[in-house]
């Protein structure tokens, strides 16, 4: 037979945490407490199996629900000493939902319940004060006539504010017991007219309607739709928890307050709290009165000249350390407690882990592993890897005000200030003079490198999470906000409207990345402070993890932050970022314009040894590492210049033809060039670009493994493969040309060559690709695009839109896409190693730095992540957890 | 042991037709008509075996090859009375290569082997014509040289020019027998000079010699390339022929000549073919002299003033008549024919199925299940589908000369003549004037449609074979050539540049969109003629195939047309198509440029009625039919107008303010249209417009029924969907507007809702989208742009390339890929049917209309294919075949 309600108090309970499914999380967290041994006013839970059961059978409970609820209300009489409905000594209840998960304010509670005309009396004269009886029940009618009974609450409180503009009163506590006591009478008559029926007076009537209410306050539609937000599964129901009320209002003996068992700011091992004497929880929370320090340390730290609970209940704090040792040590985590002293007697209302700051987090994580409190894999899991985020990059200061203009993606984080610039050859010129200048563009492409470079933030119009911006952004550790919405730029005028403002270049204005905001002006901001605490976690999880940690990365400055933040090597270096600068441009448009194979190789040679400059310094810094560089990926009309006034100039500069120049523009330009003629396509069609780049790779790695004495292993990686054959022909070629570089240079030349995996057929042909391919890397940025059919550069428009329905669970582009994304990765990592066992697999888009993301890489069994350089630690952090995940569970 | 040599003649032979992978085309059959009683030389065949040898070992062959090759020479020998190498009476050889599959003209022959200084004498005396006997020697020389010893062959043709013009000869045969016994020498010197040796006199080595350089020339490069082009298997190997020679010039009593069994242009049943006495096989075909005909009613037919060979010949007639009996009543099908008559005896060289136009090829095929000869099946299986669109459409008249000017894409069938327009509201208003135009755009896009209605062709600079002109194109049956290479359109001045060519508005052209060819001027086409085989074939077709066949239309004129065609519902009803006319186009900018629900609802309230009309309209014409309806697709901002012109034209036309349409048309603009806000994004993000069209199709639908008695079933098919959710979604939208419907009319409606699978996600998905869904269509044109990562619009650039390199067997958007987007349709067909047993499975991509993808529907189960209406009578060939291939195979 099932049992359908489970009993606590007294140092006693029928359950545990561990029975949460059960009794929901408050009922298990009450239950374990009670196990303790710590003195939690008596209660009851009725199962989340009643719910189902409610559900399933029309609204109507098992046949043995009465019994057993009466039952378990005669024990809580019992330790109570009070009998709900005694019109001597009533026992006050909360009735409170309280499902597995918590959903927070989403569903009701009924609290003084067992109130009625005549307990209100007993409780009067039990309290010696009929004030406080008056208010508790005049708060019962209103809360029951809400939750319960479905009255509209504005009814009730027109009538509070009726009594007190009578008495021309301005606070709820000036109403003395009198007025309450008219004010009992017009909600009873609300009550009446409302419902028809009188107010109920029968408490087991009470009782039984707050239970139903909460079960059916399952089935809200707010419920239902925040359930749906947070992928909660609505077949688990609600527990419903029936308590003994407690006051910390009763008296100047009684007290309520909030603690944590350690300072939730820093992570320092003290005591941390604020209590108000003779008042309710609430009162805390609504800042009517000033709270009081829980400490005498913590009254000298926040200089308050009020008195602290340990100066004046020197008894009830003791007795509350005491809880808080024991409480933290049993939950092996830092504790948030609420707790009331009635008439000198401490009850304890509810414990939690406490919400910290990172700093904090870190701090009490490894102070905990060392105090032996925890072990070092549970210190690695109690760190919320995106949360590192914040430690890297400087952050608004919580103290300063500002006026948000404009919301978009928080595309890079760190909030940075700065004069606005449209246009990034003036960025460069102002950046260059030390001015903190934040570049504005609708959106950015790789012709605007060096203006971000020069930047010290982001803010464009349009764009996604991993739009061209925010990638370049995160690589280099500059904040962005991309897709601020409703941001108008007009680059002719320079000027840009948000709303009601109108910015014009050269004003002021901060951008904070982390949540995406806009602000007028220069906002303060707090530099970033790396702990040790941080150092000592990182080395525990890199003991721990199984996963590589790569980062992507093309210049000397990325790589050397790659390497300083713990990077084990380059998982994806961009050649094409490096065609940008200076006389490159311009040997590459050359190279575009050429018409015949001579015309182009004789543009290329130009390119040849700048690019091996290149990566001679880029394999410097990475000596003894692998580096894994991709060949030429973008259309080449990416490098073309676009209005008519360039196209002038670059004629003028080349001694070409203009109107062959516009022509050619025209032939290259795309409809879709995500789809179009890039990657390994233009190495198929001119195989002159990749064999030069091929020889820049090889001849750089010979000539730096000469200064180093440490040999980098570069990986080429040919993009945008989607057949076997096109690889075969490539590889052809690239070993052709590393057998030249051998021979001409006599050194030796330890290299590998495999592709990115990025379009879904490549996916499905994985296995005929792995016959040449030495490696794969994912490239889930674009495989998301194409297996999702979801350009990244404007899904924004409906993206929001589609995770509230519920249809992705969250951007696509942040976190991978498992059952559709992370198939075909899954599909292409097992006929990858069915064909050739050693193949080394990684994945190289935006999703190497997403926590949920590496942990999918770690269980389907790739070697290493890559990811911007400044999301490395997070990476690292979050491997670990998914290996000791994969560990333990 | 091996067999490495199969000997045939003197009416029996080793091998059979059977044996070609071992004996290759020419042996087996050669093999074949010895073993049927026909006079064959008799010769030879070393088998493939020994080529793979040949390759596998250094290019050595067996160890019993000479003494087999010994042992078959013998016996021909001694058939043909002949020895090798006998100065009396030589026999002389020809030495040919024969592969399992014919590469006409990629491997070499050497003809007249045997002849040495002795031999040339004995021929001489044998012949008693010492002149053809030199002359055969000479032309060895040459042969054996260029093919042998690799001399080059402008060497002997310098020579033999230079004796030419010392006797002021014009013609080669004016060579006497000294000039022959001169030029001998000649060449005899020229071997001498090349390799350092004499020419080989040893007939022994020069049979080896030819053996060897056949197997040698399966390797050369040409060889390799024509087997990548035609995905030949190059391990098969080529085998050697060699064969006793016979000879038509010995005298006027010998002849040859080429034959058919019958017409082969119309498919009539009368010998056909021509012959020339005295003269050998190349004659026929130099045209130096003109050839005779066959047979009498030939020559009547012909006006030809020559005599027949059933007059000159009648004895050698007759035989030959009866063996053109043996053979097609033996090989079932029509065969060509070659030739030899020596002193009066008939010899038969070679015979193989005739090369046939699409009208003879019916005719025959029809004919002969009539007579008995073939099964219907093999009648089915003997026309090749894409051969049926010739006979709809209006071709080249085959005698007109014509200049082409530019190659394309041959995107749409037929030629056709008309002056060129640049602007699709120009070609309207000329094609309504009644003059024939031909659209010339860069690319066309859906506000084209009026324009290509009213021209009689298109032609486009861009695009490729599944663009939007050759898709519309196809579906209205107009030529279309697409992606014209070096064609630059310049519509400021209204000229288009081909080349050297400059063309004007108002000028004549003509394009073929069977072949992609551009032609100055109107050049002469011939109209197209259906005959009754046609309809008896297809009736047949009908019979057999599974497979149901639907067309992709949404005009009236289109849906008529699919009917007429044999039609069975349509499979794609585009709705956007019906959105550009008029005041649609109106009323639909109104809806984008609506910044409020109830500013869209108002304006789809506008087109509702219409969108209805246009259902009604479809719905009579395809009465008892399933017509399939796609929900909007395209992006938005197709519909919005472009330039600042346009948008002042729609400001002022509907008082919206021209700032506010140009920002919101910023908005809207896309860079990868095919992956952004389109689909049933927009129905997600917009409800109110496909509840609009959901309302409309059920609506038309109950209408149309009560005007015609039959009800068509409306399948709502929504386009785009990539996750379950968005389906469940959309599937509750439309199953609401249903019920709505029904109840307001208080009519019946059965219909389906389901969906496009056309996101790869979705075919990885497909078994929890047919948890909602009762159908799906394969859209593969979008499956294959986003599995490939190909933009079909782009693709253009290099689709060229990676067929020519292997990469793509073929253009992926004209035949289905089978690895990859196959795989896909493959693995969702599994999953929804696993899922939903009776669920409708269907493909409406380009590829409905394609033979090879159409037998991969049907391999992998589908239900329908879906294609252009001129392609439904393809698609029911095609379909029929690939049933009948299951069904025998």
């Amino acid at each position: 037979m099932s049992k359908w309600v489970y009993g606590f108090g007294a140092g006693q309970a029928d359950g545990d945490a561990s029975m949460k499914a059960l009794l929901g999380g408050k009922g298990a967290n009450l239950a374990e407490m009670c196990g303790l041994g710590l003195a939690v006013p008596p209660g009851l839970t009725i199962t989340t199996d009643v719910c189902t059961h409610y559900y399933a059978h029309e609204k109507s409970y098992p046949a043995e629900l009465e019994a057993e609820v009466k039952q378990a209300l005669a024990a809580i009489e019992e330790t109570a000493g009070a009998k709900l409905g005694d019109p001597e000594k009533p026992l006050l209840l909360s009735v409170r939902s309280g499902a597995p998960i918590s959903m927070p304010g989403m569903m009701d509670t009924v609290l003084n319940l067992g109130l009625n005309d005549k307990t209100v009396e007993g409780l009067a004269a039990e309290s010696d004060d009929a004030r406080f009886a008056r208010d508790s029940y005049r708060r019962f009618i209103q809360m029951y006539g809400d939750v319960v009974l479905g009255i509209d609450h504005y009814l009730f409180e027109d009538q509070l504010e009726e009594v007190k503009r009578d008495h021309n009163y301005t606070l709820d506590n000036e109403l003395t017991s009198d007025d309450l006591a008219d004010l009992i009478e017009r909600y009873k008559d609300i009550a009446q007219t409302e419902t028809g029926n009188p107010f109920p007076q029968d408490v087991q009537e009470q009782l039984w309607g707050a239970i139903g209410a909460v079960f059916s306050s399952w089935m809200t539609p707010r419920a239902i739709t925040y359930r749906k937000l947070h992928d909660i599964d609505e077949a688990m129901g609600t527990a419903v928890n029936v308590q003994a009320m407690v006051f910390g209002n009763r008296s100047n003996k009684s007290a309520t307050g909030v603690a944590f068992t350690r300072d939730p700011s820093t992570g320092e091992r003290r005591h941390y709290g604020e209590f108000l004497i003779n008042a309710q929880g609430e009162d805390v929370v609504a800042g009517i009165r000033t709270p009081q320090p829980l400490t005498d340390a913590m009254k000298v730290a926040t200089a308050s000249d009020l008195p602290s609970m340990e100066e004046v209940m020197p008894d009830a704090f003791q007795e509350l350390a005491s809880v808080f040792d024991k409480l933290e040590s049993h939950y092996r985590d830092m504790q948030d407690i609420e707790f009331t002293i009635q008439e000198g007697r401490l009850w304890i209302l509810q414990t939690r882990s406490g919400k910290r700051t990172t700093p904090a987090a870190l701090k009490i994580a490894v102070d905990m592993a060392g105090e032996g409190l925890i072990t070092k894999d549970e210190a690695i899991d109690r760190i919320e890897p995106a949360s590192l985020d914040q430690l890297l990059h400087p952050s608004l200061d919580p103290d300063a005000t500002c006026e948000v203009i404009a919301k978009g993606l928080p595309a890079s984080p760190g909030a940075v200030s700065g004069q606005v610039v449209f246009d990034s050859d003036e960025a460069e010129k102002l950046g260059n003079a030390g001015l903190a200048v934040i570049l504005v563009r609708v959106e950015t492409s790789p012709e605007d490198i060096h203006g971000m470079h020069a930047a010290k933030g982001i803010l464009t119009a349009r764009g996604g999470m991993t739009s061209h911006a925010a990638v370049v952004a995160r690589g280099m550790g500059k904040a962005c906000v991309s897709a601020a919405a409703g941001i108008d730029i007009d680059y002719g005028s320079k000027r840009l409207r948000a709303g009601n403002h109108e910015i014009q270049a050269g004003d002021l204005i901060t951008i904070n990345g982390s949540a995406g905001e806009v602000m007028l002006g220069a906002v303060p901001t707090i530099d970033p402070v790396i702990s040790d605490d941080f150092a000592t976690l990182m080395t525990w999880a890199d003991q721990r993890r199984g996963l590589r940690i790569r980062a992507n990365a093309e210049t000397p400055d990325d790589a050397r932050t790659a390497r300083n933040f713990g990077a084990e090597g380059i998982g994806l270096s961009r050649t094409e970022h490096m065609f940008f600068d200076g006389d490159r441009i311009v040997a590459m448009r050359e190279m575009i314009f050429a018409e015949t194979v001579e015309g182009r190789r004789k543009a290329l040679s130009k390119i040849l040894p700048m690019q091996r400059a290149d990566f001679v310094e880029l394999f410097e810094i990475m000596a003894g590492c692998p580096v894994t560089i991709r060949l030429l990926d973008p259309p080449l009309h990416e490098f073309l210049p676009h209005d008519d006034q360039e196209i002038e100039e670059v004629a003028e500069a080349s001694g070409m033809d203009g109107d062959a120049l516009r022509r050619r523009a025209r032939e290259l330009r795309e409809a879709n060039p995500m789809l179009g003629f890039r990657g390994c396509r233009l190495g198929i069609a001119f195989p002159e670009i990749y064999e030069m780049q091929a020889r820049a790779i090889f001849e750089a790695a010979i000539e730096s493994e000469k200064k180093t004495g440490d040999a980098v292993v570069p990986e080429v990686m040919v993009p945008l493969i989607g057949t076997a054959r096109e690889f075969e022909i490539l590889k052809a070629q690239i070993d052709k040309v590393a057998a030249s570089v051998i021979e001409e240079s006599g050194g030796k030349l330890t290299y590998q060559t495999g592709t990115m995996i990025e379009v879904p057929r490549a996916a499905l042909q994985a296995g005929e690709i792995a016959k040449n391919a030495e490696f794969f890397s994912f490239g889930t940025n674009d495989l998301t695009q194409m297996a999702l059919g979801l350009s990244r550069d404007d899904a924004s428009k409906f993206l929001e839109t589609y995770i509230q329905q519920g249809i992705y669970p969250t951007d696509p582009f942040s976190s991978i896409d498992v059952d559709g994304v992370g198939l075909l990765v899954k599909l292409a990592t097992d006929q990858g190693r069915a064909i050739r066992p050693e193949i080394k697999l990684g994945i190289c888009g935006e999703h190497g730095g997403d926590p949920a993301s590496v942990a999918f890489c770690h269980k389907i069994g790739l070697d290493y992540v890559s990811c911007s350089p400044y999301r490395v630690p997070i990476a690292r952090l979050a491997a670990a957890q998914a290996a000791a995940a994969a560990f333990e569970r």
